[in-house]
C-alpha cells in the first residue's frame, strides 16, 4: 500500500506547469508581455481599497456587475450582442472547463477533442472523473471536418473541446467547423469553443460568438490572460445560452469570484483599449516572427495566437536548453521535435532570434 | 430529452446559497461584523497596486510567500509549529475541500461526515463523483465516538469530514475524536478536521493542529472568512503531511490562487491582530445571545463558533420570515424545527432580539 491514499490513476503524476523560472526573457506561457499602465495600476487600487471596505462579507455570488461588462466587451465581436445573462465567470478558463465538465461530463460519459491540442484538456476530464478521447488533426494541424464529424457522431461525447485559434499550433477553426460539430453533437452534446487566443486572431477570422444564435449548444470560452494583458488576475468566462449558466450553478463552489477579483475585473475591464492596444502590435511581430523563423528553414505552423509552434528539431529539448542558457525561456511542448515560442516584445524576440541562432549553428 | 444535457444527477437542482438580500441585519452566513480598518484596507489596495504593476504575468503557482505567512500564522495554535511545505491554499475552503476529494476521493470511493453538518460536503462528495455516506449525531449534537469509530470501520472512507466547530450546531469535536478516527481511518483514509470556525473555540478547546505529528492522514483547513473577516477576499487553506499536498498538486487547475488574492490576503495577515482583534468580543456576544435565547424558553446548541442554533418551532419558515420582515436575516438549516443565527455586533443582536420577541409574541 502506498501513502498517500491518493487515487491509483494519479500516482505518480506530475503536476501540470511550464517551469516558472527566474529568466531575462520569458517566451513560454504566453503572457502579453506589456503591463498595465500606472493609470490602470492606480484605477485597480482604487477598486480593490473600495472593496476591501466591505471585505467582511461574502462576495456577489452571481457577479452581476462583472457579467454586466464582460457581455458589453463580447458584444464587439457579434453583431447579435450578448447578454449579461448568456455569461458566466470564474478564476480562470480552467475553472470554466472544470465546472463544464462537473456539469455536462462526469463518470459515464466523455469529452473530447482533437489532438495536438491543449494539454490541460485530458487534465480536466480526469478531475472530473470523465472519460476522454482524442481525435487526429491533419498533418498541418488543421481539422479534417469530415473525420471530426464522424469521430463526434461515433464517439458521442457530451463535451467537445473545439480551441480556436489551437495552442500549441496557433491554428484557427475553419468557419463551417463550428456549425457542424455542433449539429454532429446534437442535443446530447455542447460545443465549447475556446478562444482564450480570440483577440489574436487574423482579420477576417470571425469569433465563434457570431454562431450563438443559431447553436444552443454552443458555448464559447475567453480569458483575460491572454490578449487582455492580466495573466495574474486569473478570469475566464463564456458566453452561452442561459440554459448552459444555469446548470453550471449547481456545481460551482458558493461564492468563487472573490471581491477582490471582481473589483480587478472590472477596473481591468473600464482600461479595455489599452490593455487591448498591444494586440496588433503582436500580432504584427508574430507575423515577423514567423517569417524569420522559416527564412532559417524551419516549418512553423500558421498562426492565430500570440505564439508561434516551430520546429521540428531531432533533440528539442537540447534547443529548448540551450535557448535557456542564454537567458530565453521558451516552452517544450506540442508533438515531439516541436516547440513553442510566445510573442513578447520586439526586444525579447531579438533576443530569442540571436539565441536561436546560435543554438542552431552550435548544433549544425 | 431534457435539454441542456446537465447530467442526470444534477436536473432539477437548485444552486448552493443562502438567499442575498439586502437587509439592514445580515445574520446568515457567519460572517465577522466587522469589516477591516483604514489601515488595512489601504495596505490591501498598496498591496495590489504593486501586483497589478505585473498583472500580465501568471501569479507563482506555489504561492509560496502565502504559505510561508499561514504557516507562521498556525504555528501559533501548535506547540509543534507548522511549515510553510504543510501548508496549502485555495480559493476558499471549499475549493481545498474540493481538491482533496478530486485527489483523494472520486468515483468508487467513498466520503463521510456525521449528520447534522454542513450541507455543502455532500456537495462536494457529488460533484468530485464520490460516494457520501452520513452517520448521525446524538441528540445534542454531540459526536458518539464508538459510533463513529464503529460507522468509519465499516464503511472506509477515503475521507472523513469533521467539522470542529461543527456547522450548523457550533458543537466542537471531543478531545479524543481526531485521533480516535484517524486510527479507524487507518492507511487508506484522511480525516479533515474543519476549523473553519476554530478562531471562536471557546478557552480550553486545543485545536486539531496539535495532533498533526501524530497522524499523517490528519489534514486540518482553516478559512480567512469568518473569524478573519475577509469572506470576501474567497482564501481558504489547509495544514497537513507535505505528501498530502504534493498529492493535491496533482488535481489543482494550475494557477488556480491569483496574484490579486495572494497580495491581498498577505496584506490581511499582515493585519491579523485587528482583524482577529474582535474574536474575543464576538464570543462574549454569544454567549450572551445563548442565554438570552435560553432564557426565552428556547433551546440552544452549545457553540463554540460565531453562530448558535436554536429553536425548535413548529414552524419555523414562519419565524424566518417573520425576521425577514422585520429586517434581518437569519439561516433557515439544519434539523428541523432549528434556525441559525450568526453573531453580529451587539446593536444587531438586539435588532435580532427584539425581532424575535416580536415574532414568538405574534405566533404564540
Amino acid at each position: 500500500m502506498t501513502w498517500p491514499p491518493i487515487r491509483e490513476e494519479l500516482r505518480g503524476l506530475q503536476p501540470y506547469g511550464a517551469p516558472q523560472l527566474d529568466v531575462p526573457v520569458q517566451l513560454n506561457t504566453n503572457e502579453n508581455p506589456y503591463g498595465p499602465s500606472d493609470a490602470c495600476a492606480d484605477d485597480i487600487a482604487t477598486a480593490v481599497r473600495a472593496a476591501a471596505t466591505t471585505l467582511n462579507r461574502y462576495p456577489d455570488r452571481e457577479h452581476v456587475e462583472l457579467r454586466t461588462a464582460l457581455a458589453a466587451y463580447l458584444s464587439k465581436d457579434t453583431p447579435h450582442g450578448v447578454t449579461a445573462e448568456q455569461v458566466w465567470a470564474a478564476n480562470g478558463s480552467n475553472e470554466v472547463m472544470l465546472q463544464l465538465l462537473q456539469a455536462f461530463g462526469g463518470p459515464g460519459r466523455t469529452a473530447m477533442s482533437f489532438a495536438p491540442t491543449y494539454s490541460m484538456y485530458p487534465e480536466y476530464a480526469r478531475d472530473a472523473s470523465t472519460a476522454w478521447v482524442q481525435g487526429r488533426r491533419a498533418e498541418d494541424f488543421s481539422l479534417d471536418l469530415d473525420a471530426a464529424r464522424e469521430a463526434v457522431e461515433r464517439e458521442r461525447p457530451s463535451v467537445v473541446l473545439l480551441p480556436s485559434p489551437n495552442n500549441p499550433t496557433g491554428t484557427a477553426l475553419p468557419p463551417d467547423a463550428v456549425g457542424l460539430l455542433c449539429k454532429a453533437a446534437g442535443d446530447d452534446g455542447i460545443v465549447v469553443v475556446d478562444e482564450a487566443y480570440g483577440e489574436f486572431r487574423r482579420t477576417g477570422v470571425p469569433s465563434a460568438l457570431e454562431l450563438l444564435p443559431e447553436h444552443r449548444n454552443l458555448v464559447v470560452t475567453r480569458t483575460m490572460s491572454k490578449a487582455f494583458a492580466a495573466a495574474g488576475l486569473r478570469l475566464g468566462y463564456l458566453a452561452a445560452d442561459p440554459a448552459i449558466c444555469d446548470a453550471i450553478r449547481v456545481v460551482r463552489l458558493p461564492y468563487h469570484l472573490s471581491a477582490v477579483t471582481q473589483a480587478t475585473a472590472l477596473a481591468a475591464l473600464r482600461h479595455a483599449p489599452e490593455l487591448l492596444g498591444r494586440v496588433d502590435e503582436l500580432r504584427a511581430e508574430r507575423d515577423r516572427t514567423v517569417g524569420w523563423l522559416r527564412a532559417q528553414g524551419l516549418t512553423v505552423a500558421d498562426s492565430d495566437a500570440n505564439f508561434a509552434l516551430f520546429g521540428t528539431f531531432g533533440d528539442r529539448h537540447a534547443v529548448w536548453q540551450g535557448l535557456l542558457e542564454r537567458g530565453v525561456l521558451i516552452r517544450e511542448v506540442g508533438p515531439d521535435g516541436w516547440l513553442r515560442v510566445s510573442i513578447g516584445t520586439a526586444h525579447e524576440m531579438d533576443a530569442f532570434k540571436d539565441a536561436l541562432s546560435q543554438v542552431m549553428e552550435e548544433q549544425a
